[in-house]
């Protein structure tokens, strides 16, 4: 990890002490809006993933880089074909929303997007087994300028990891 | 604020959502070692101040960058010029420590450093009046090699706002 870390920081020549470390705002404003408006728009910092076909523990080599927490650019995948249900399920388990849909809001009022959190279950709901891995997926809020558009309908999610309980402390740094 | 951070990180050419986000080990190790020996070192992050000389609302505008927490190099300064108690005051007010030392380890055991957590008061011990401003104190822990000489005995600390209760909330990055 370390290594493939440096190896990414060099890329983009960061200082050491240096991370990608975006505000709830930045990752709508910066990355999840001219994601939508342009599949083709790519970043140093989160790569396009099919969350579908990982394993949350196969996520960490995926990314363009990271130490506890990771980002990605996925498209949404539907459940069934007519529906609207998110199929959030992978290979073992699946990613279950948890809690409520926090508010990103650009100061001091303007509704700019939401963000979920989930935690990936082993097995098959509603059996399965809670793990220490959580994500975020940030979505735009309804903006029909934005999404009435089919081709700029993408929906995109960021994924983080939190520590796993055995493994170590969360970072001081961990959001 | 915003401005003056835009212009920092653009000298440095950080992409949006790029910030100094430091651990512990790493102020120890890349930032207070190079300091300590060699007063002239410099880096992009991290400003000489004499804390004694501003207060804590000040600091901002003194910083290289920074958003929610502000770093600097400061020597200490003795409280006596004889003894080892260090002066911590201001023109209206004081630093006084809280808690205990956190000891900072380079993984597993190696005790490299400590860092002392301080919460600014207006006014003059023991009246002072409590405020939301908080420091983080890092210092080598006591390596020979490094404080034996007298010219690379310079003592640097760290300073971290932390938002004041009645302005915002904690962004959620801060450590």
């Amino acid at each position: 990890m370390t290594d493939h870390l440096q190896v990414q920081q060099q890329k983009l020549e960061l200082p050491l002490g240096f991370r990608f470390h975006p505000t709830d705002e930045e990752i709508i404003n910066s990355y999840v809006i001219p994601k939508v408006l342009d599949e083709a728009f790519v970043t140093a910092a989160i790569e396009d993933v099919n969350l579908n076909k990982y394993e949350p523990w196969e996520l960490p080599e995926k990314a363009k880089m990271g130490e506890k927490e990771w980002y990605f650019y996925s498209r949404k995948d539907r459940k069934y074909p007519t529906g609207i249900r998110t199929n959030r399920a992978t290979g073992v388990g699946y990613w279950k929303a948890t809690g409520k849909d926090k508010e990103i809001f650009h100061p001091p009022l303007t509704l700019i997007g939401m963000k979920k959190t989930l935690i990936f279950y082993k097995g098959r709901a509603p059996t399965g087994e809670k793990t220490n891995w959580i994500m975020h997926e940030y979505r735009l809020e309804s903006n029909k300028e934005l999404t009435s558009n089919p081709s700029t309908a993408t929906r995109t999610v960021t994924a983080t990891k939190a520590a796993s309980k055995g493994e170590e402390s969360p970072p001081e740094y961990y959001s």
